[in-house]
């Protein structure tokens, strides 16, 4: 994607050894970008958020494995890649992505020869490859998605296609595309008229601070409305699709994503709009069925409630919204059931959320693992 | 209902003949009192939300009439108050008391005698009248809505009964006791273990700002969340009820009130939780039907999505939470359909949101005007 006109992903190897990233804690008041030389500074850029979204993290731990195997001595090099690895699955504990790229570098590392030359080069080649595949696959579903479009842009015989997203299933999540946005991406690069409703996302913000700056950055046409405002735009006919991302949806298709996006199916169902699930397949709990009761719910802090964050004209400051004695909670993630999406679209195409659908795009996970 | 210990209402005319209000804007930050001492200030007091609530603003504009009397001249009294009177009603289009109250101060300055003193002693008791009446029906919705939970209280064998609200639908939004409110200060008067869930209401947060510092100063246990939240709580059985006030109710029950106030109905139904909307009989609108075709929605500033207000530690300040280029939109309102409404909780009892059950709670409106 396109940043100022300059191609750019998410994470990338630099010639000296180190791994470039974009600091997303900054955006989007500013574009920061930050060199990660050692596994301690991949871990706390996962950890502090500086880098977010299953994709990018997952990609993000892949190329902190490889600065592992730098960093690790001739004596004990197992032992050292093995503590590094369990740094990096510990600071997000919630995400699969993490030990599931840990786990690939770790593999090629133990499967090359015994040379340090050797190792690095396996190490950093799936890294490439995790990076890569992250990337084809939301490119994957940008082309499967892009379908959807171009068959609303032709019953609405030419007009805008107006499309509604919450948080930020952007680029910016992944390696490049993005999978909520991918579809959008493509069909924006393929002449097709598309406008965005962004979801501003309390309580982090991310479709104000994120989706609104990729697209923008990519001159896709938007606009920021806060979260209470789909519903009346779908009640008068000014949403055509809903897509969102995933954190992680069940076999048989129900999915778990930003807080919110359960009111957003809701009022799409209610109002006939389609709502759709973008998802790499690595997002899907192949041992899980009913999402309501068997996804754990993240519960952030309260402050996250409390304060929001934005820009005064002279920095980036932290205000309080709230009275001081007034308790908040802060849920991370809602479930919407599988009956409310209208289908998902992965790197496979687009299926029904319903497990005989879905199992058969991806026929390896037909019995529960 | 007392601030820090003393009585207060949110509006009072002062020994001068000028008018007492809360400049709402500065809450929960500061409490900060002001004085309207023309048409003009009332007009701005309105537009700019210093006020705000149908209850109020019905009341801040028959106040204003007073004031319009006052400065009307001999020669054209009613070209002049009827300028006044326009000029009110047009400060905001959703609400429909603005017009309900210039309307009844208009029709007693006509039918009083043409003597400037008998104008404006009529105007000011009128003004009084709507002042005391809003008051009353107020406290007669929460007599009324106390029923709701007392059953309730007693359904769940004595448990806490969690009530979820949008908005401030609270004393600051009418003269005294709230609409929505008015059920839970009367609960929580009785001794029932009452805990409200509050939407902090973006985009002005109102339940952030406004309806979690009326419940800590009356000492009501609350929780704020983001509007995001309110579905996934109820999927898992935390709210027992919903309570909303509204801007303008149909004939035959469909409810403006604050966007966002729709997708809580749909989460409400969807999860078997009783849905009920709170008012006072002004609210009515007895000339429209099909609230979601008729009800006029108010399009607020862009800036108002796009920056958000709090205190830093040192004091009140804005920040930007968008990207400079990027567009917002921003409708205030939208309808809840009256099928998803359980019911009204009005001055004369709760009636379900049906215009059969509607005109016989308020006979005189059979035949729409």
């Amino acid at each position: 994607v396109k940043v100022d006109g300059k191609s750019w992903r998410t994470i990338w190897p630099e010639p000296d050894g180190s791994v470039g990233i974009i600091d997303q804690r900054h955006l989007p008041h500013a574009f920061v970008v930050e060199r990660l030389t050692d596994v301690l500074s991949v871990a706390r850029a996962i950890a502090d958020m500086h880098v977010r979204g299953a994709g990018l993290i997952g990609a993000t731990a892949a190329w902190g494995m490889y600065l592992a195997a730098r960093e690790a001595g001739e004596r004990d090099f197992f032992g050292d890649v093995e503590r590094s690895a369990a740094l990096l699955c510990e600071t997000r504990p919630t995400a699969v992505n993490l030990s599931w790229a840990a786990g690939r570098v770790l593999a090629v590392l133990r499967a090359a020869p015994p040379l340090r030359e050797a190792r690095l080069a396996a190490a950093r080649a799936e890294a490439e490859a995790i990076t890569d595949g992250d990337a084809a696959m939301c490119a994957s579903i940008g082309h499967h998605g892009l379908a959807l479009f171009r068959d609303l842009h032709e019953r609405r015989s030419g007009a805008v296609v107006n499309v509604l997203t919450h948080c930020n299933a952007g680029w910016l999540a992944f390696v490049d595309h993005g999978s909520a946005t991918a579809p959008i991406y493509a069909a924006h690069d393929a002449g097709i008229p598309v406008h965005v409703w962004v979801d501003e996302t309390r309580p982090r913000n991310q479709g104000a601070s994120l989706t609104a700056w990729e697209l923008g950055q990519h001159g896709v046409p938007h606009t920021v409305i806060v979260d209470n405002a789909g519903g009346h735009l779908m009640q008068h006919g000014r949403v055509d699709l809903v897509i969102t991302g995933a954190d992680r949806v069940t076999r048989q298709g129900d999915a778990a994503n930003k807080i919110g996006t359960y009111l957003k199916a809701l009022a799409a169902r209610d109002n006939g709009v389609p709502f759709y699930v973008a998802l790499p397949s690595s997002t899907f709990d192949w041992r899980m069925r009913d999402g309501l009761r068997e996804i754990p719910i993240e519960e952030r802090s309260a402050d996250e409630v409390r304060f929001i964050t934005g820009h005064d004209g002279e920095g980036v400051r932290s205000v309080r919204v709230t009275p001081p004695g007034s308790p908040a909670a802060n849920p991370g993630f809602d479930v919407t059931p599988a009956r409310l999406i209208t289908g998902l679209i992965t790197e496979r195409g687009v299926c029904a959320a319903r497990e005989e659908a879905i199992v058969e795009l991806f026929p390896d996970h037909k019995d529960p693992a």
